[in-house]
């Protein structure tokens, strides 16, 4: 039980505003490319509150983030630093707080709970726009929350035209990310393609991984010892995209099928929420079929 | 993704019902006691799901819970039961689908967020009867989920008072538990003897624990690797009382007094998550301080 | 830095000594076999200090351990037991203080050099009996050890001789378990029938399980945030057979395949370590494909 | 079980050696470091593998740690960056190899194993000089691996003369840590202080941390779940120096004390691995009372 001080602390610090502004840049690694960027930041008279950069020396691929202290002209800015990286540089500058996202699911609450209740008292790193679901079971909570809800059944409809039922009510919607919260149905490369590195999915996925109709079940009959999660980028290659987040539960030989599906929903709750927290804070650069992060 | 035979699965099992019946017992340890306990339930026909033991060699001290698969007479179970026990046996014998408790605030929201959004989908193993805030920050999120709040302030108020206020609020309640989900004040001795491991607490705390005003900031001064939380029931002695459950994350140097917080509060959410889980199924026993479960 | 009252302690209790006689029983699972084992143990005067069972109550499959705290006559007690318990009882009673095993290894000594160490110390809970090896690397590090080695080469050979020639060393010695402490060589099933669950490997594994050739170059190529490992018996099923230990540790972009490597082999060693420890102990009953463990 | 593809790799990756050269700097922060520094390389024409860079905010205090593709002269790199960097600059460059280390130890082996395993297959990333023990239990393994190991008794002497005779026997070395692997004597500050920053010891430690005699019995008294160990550069505050590494091991109720003793003993094996791994790859830095560490 702490003090007084101690929660006035917690109401000052919370939600974290890390830093007013932040860059991400990728290209083809040479040399003098950091002494380039902090060069321009520092006679722009710029605080860095911190840099990390990492280089892929097999790929030949060059990633910096950096955390300034003060909001400076993106445009410009952006413009200064085109002129002194690779023809081939990805520069985003990221100066609005919150980025904007659209949830979709199907019966699971687990994950879209723990999504509503942050996004409720403003510590998500994100502002939910709407919530798709092709199940009704999960409306009355969203509207708990004020929150959209839209009812787009699959059932009996061919999948570009489900898919395109869903695109009419995106298109209604301003966003920057698509969160696929325990949503069940596989999405079509079609759908895909327009929101590459756009829409993060939570994949049940065990050690060994189990493919097919029941992975729980195959899990339990191979009695493993872990179980796990995996949050990633969708991508063509179904549960193929690259990876932001996994963490395992333990489990042993007195779970149940439905204990290890218990488990599994609090390590799927968990993981895509570190994921989430990892993307709305510009913290994950997406190459080849894999991430650099900077945690 | 999940297929669709998958989360037919999901619904059918979920929320988890392990059996009908459960036995808790406690007494001095002697020769025979997992016979005569058995034996009995094997002479009455009862098919036993499962049966644990522990026994504390040191204290000489036996615990046993039984998980049973059909609803008997738990009244003349426990005559029966106590028969065959020695004198001081405990016998608990739990027939109730679900416990009912009381969740205690003050502003923090992390704690309460994952017991609503779990008691509204009926995952929680407790019914959550009312919560009780000293600060009315967390009032709105209850009313979402028709749940009664009380605000009862302790400002300008002997202790004496506010924890009769608060008393006089639990008469009109039935309940089997207290949660305090970060509440922020000290519980006095005249208070807690009424509730003798029935009050159950989230406690930062760190490796090495630190004590005192502001113990993320001393954690951050420090330097540590790790962060951590313990759920416990709360004694007289203040953070001291037995142990149901602890976790930890890890941190590094790059984390600020606010991202240990957050980190922190993630933490806290699971671990008391995970104990209210272990303390609601009955598989937690209290002896001198500490805990013997049954996971 | 602790003081000289807990050193001393230290060697009182190490190496762990836990009981003197610990009986495992599987048995089709029927009402009263708790009572009826219990029932007999209380009969004969034996203490128990533990009794752990468990019922996979799918396949109607009952398994319990007992820690006695004397030697009894075994066989008299084998007998006992055979007569109150199902007539397709499987019933081990493990008297013997220490495990022999023979280690079969390839070039990489991190799982060897760990099970080297214990053994001189006598914490291994088993003693080494002789190292087999395909390759002459381990050689010298056995031999600082008084550990006898035989270099078995497989190159330009039928499996079958090569398989042979470590059957004729094998069979100078007495052992319990064989331990594929990184052997990489895959044996044939004429090989495994002859040690149905008395061979225990250690697989590198991941999360997702990557198969072929080069499985860290693939976890790397994938970008993967988690590298594990497991320690199972090996039957027929290459890699497939019952787990008993898994865990995992976790990685980032900035490991390189090697660093990958290198993570891997601390968590091969200690997952080995584990696995190794709950056998010795007799702590696991393997049934179907998977295992009971009473830890 | 891999195939002969993969363990060819291993060894041609194995030990692992990151780069030619790194350099540690740390500073006051100011505008421009990052700039300055990347620059001064940039106009050396040396490739960089690896910067990272750390700014503590509220202590004004800048870190940053390069990994160099090639061996360049250091003294004259040195001599440049000064020119470019705060006065109080401190820069340490460093191109060998491999560290040199003395290990202190008492009784138990667990940790001294583990560091002679992997000295002897040269992934230690440094080199025992010696062994320098206050009893001789450790010596007979010390010699197995070919390393000199002193006998200095404690016994029926004043802390004066048993420290003088250890800097005796140390000033026969070259080294540039000492390593407490579980030695049971507390150093005096006098002894520190000719070492700082210089020796690190691994500490058993909890969740909550127990002081005094017997921190297991403690421990276990109090049925913690969780244990750990914490390894960390030893300061005049008896371990309460600048942490490294900590890490924890789940434990519960079945546990003894000498369990505990045994999972904490393989915790600090872990955890000490992994400090000493950090520190000999210079990715720690040391500053107030706390590390910043490049992973």
């Amino acid at each position: 039980m702490l003090n007084t001080i101690l929660y006035s602390l917690v109401f000052i610090f919370d939600p974290i505003k890390q830093s007013d502004m932040t860059i991400n840049i990728q290209c083809v690694d040479k040399v003098g490319l950091v002494a380039a960027i902090s060069g321009l930041i520092a006679q722009e008279h710029i605080n860095i509150i911190s840099m990390r950069e990492h280089v892929d020396t097999d790929q030949q691929r060059f990633f910096a983030r950096l955390e300034l202290a003060s909001k400076e002209d993106a445009q410009l800015l952006h413009h200064k630093l085109k002129a002194v990286l690779p023809v081939d540089a990805i520069i985003k500058i990221n100066t609005v707080d919150e980025k904007k996202i659209v949830v979709l699911v199907t019966k699971e609450y687990h994950c879209l709970g723990d999504i509503l209740i942050k996004n409720h008292f403003k510590t998500l790193g994100a502002s939910v726009q709407c919530v798709i679901g092709n199940h009704q079971v999960l409306k009355e909570v969203c509207q708990k929350f004020d929150i959209p809800f839209y009812f787009i059944s699959h059932v009996d409809k061919d999948k570009k035209v489900f898919e395109n039922e869903i695109k009419v009510t995106l298109k209604t919607y301003k966003f920057d990310y698509l969160v696929l919260a325990k949503f069940m149905r596989i999405l079509s490369s079609d759908f895909i393609k327009n929101f590459t590195h756009k829409i993060i999915n939570i994949h049940h996925s065990f050690l060994p991984a189990f493919i097919g109709a029941n992975p729980y079940r195959q899990a339990h009959e191979r009695g493993v010892k872990l179980i796990g999660a995996t949050a990633h980028f969708v991508t063509d290659h179904l549960d193929e995209g690259p990876i932001i987040a996994q963490n395992i539960n333990p489990v042993n030989h007195t779970f149940s099928v439905a204990d290890m599906m218990r488990a599994g929903k609090e390590i799927e709750k968990t993981t895509l929420s570190k994921a989430l927290q990892l993307v709305f804070e510009d913290r994950v650069f997406v190459y080849l079929n894999k991430t650099v992060i900077f945690e």
